[in-house]
């Protein structure tokens, strides 16, 4: 089995962060987000949402899917569990998970898609009222996680989860969206130093 | 527990047809979708994304997103399973229910919620043009989406699962976002005829 990702893009970085807490190792091969290898048919057989990371299994079946490829490996190993095991852990972890996801995450994806020069020919069309939309969207909902965090130690709770790993992507991620962390969300802060500090965060 | 939904919203039918498949009863309680109410300090202390449907349990605390909650029930009542038992099944089903959650149902929101002049005061700012963007990103996922049921029964594969919930609450929700269903889709016509005649899809 490998992995093919884009290692400088935000979902592949969840699955190796993912991994890494696992400790699952995985060959990875290097996709470049390139119009045309986006485009292609090749990309197309490999995951028709044109998205990468893509997990290929060794029959060539292929799971796409940040989320689908952490659990398909969380279901071979479970330990240590990233997506809960009691029925309301699991669903606490979901619910925090997609919070994070849909308001914090993709609200940083479609600023960066929208906005960025860059982004032009593959986000058609750019629709830059949208992108700057979501530049306070993204805004508020860190304000929403700084209050979680004041209150818990990670952002599902009490044990760290795939909902940090995708807080933490999202988070870093805010760079390239040129958007800068507000300072006087201070418990965002210290959790944000706190799961940085992992050795997974560097995977 | 009690589950505060909006009837009429596609969300609340997810977890509706989900107990359905599931046989479970949990008594409803009407939250009429009105801005004020969405606004309200009492809103923001059940789901601070403001957001329905909300699963309260008997202390109250409050479980949000529908798919945590279908994952709090699954987790508690496991048969039928909707999410999948074998590593390789629950990963076909994520992967499956997120690309019509991300390609399709949040496509139609975002056309619904951007075009139509009655969510002007929900979607603020409304972005026509990114409405209108989405209207495209659901047709092409249509397409898809016909390409997959024509070589399997449901949309993950031989198995109903939560992907097809998604699917079916996708797709009757183009009338809300006035797209029509291309009839040369003739896959998805088969299928959708099929879990139409569900019991759960009246729930």
């Amino acid at each position: 089995m490998k992995i093919i990702e884009t290692h400088a893009a935000p979902n592949p970085r969840r699955v190796r962060i993912f991994l890494a807490e696992k400790g699952i190792e995985v060959p990875f091969e290097e996709f470049e987000l390139k119009v045309e290898n986006i485009q292609s048919d090749e990309m197309f057989s490999l995951n028709p949402m044109r998205q990468v990371p893509i997990l290929q299994l060794d029959d060539g079946e292929c799971i796409s899917e940040s989320i689908a490829i952490c659990r398909y490996f969380e279901a071979l190993r479970p330990e240590p569990c990233l997506f809960g095991q009691e029925p309301l852990e699991i669903a606490r972890i979901e619910m925090w998970n997609r919070r994070v996801e849909l308001g914090l995450f993709y609200a940083l994806m479609h600023a960066f898609r929208h906005l960025h020069p860059r982004m032009g020919a593959r986000e058609v069309p750019q629709v830059p009222d949208w992108g700057e939309a979501n530049k306070d969207k993204a805004l508020n909902h860190l304000g929403l996680l700084d209050k979680q965090l004041q209150d818990n130690q990670y952002v599902a709770g009490e044990a760290y989860s795939v909902a940090d790993i995708t807080a933490l992507v999202a988070v870093d991620f805010m760079a390239a969206a040129r958007i800068e962390r507000p300072a006087d969300l201070t418990h965002l802060s210290r959790w944000y130093e706190d799961v940085s500090k992992r050795p997974s965060a560097s995977a």
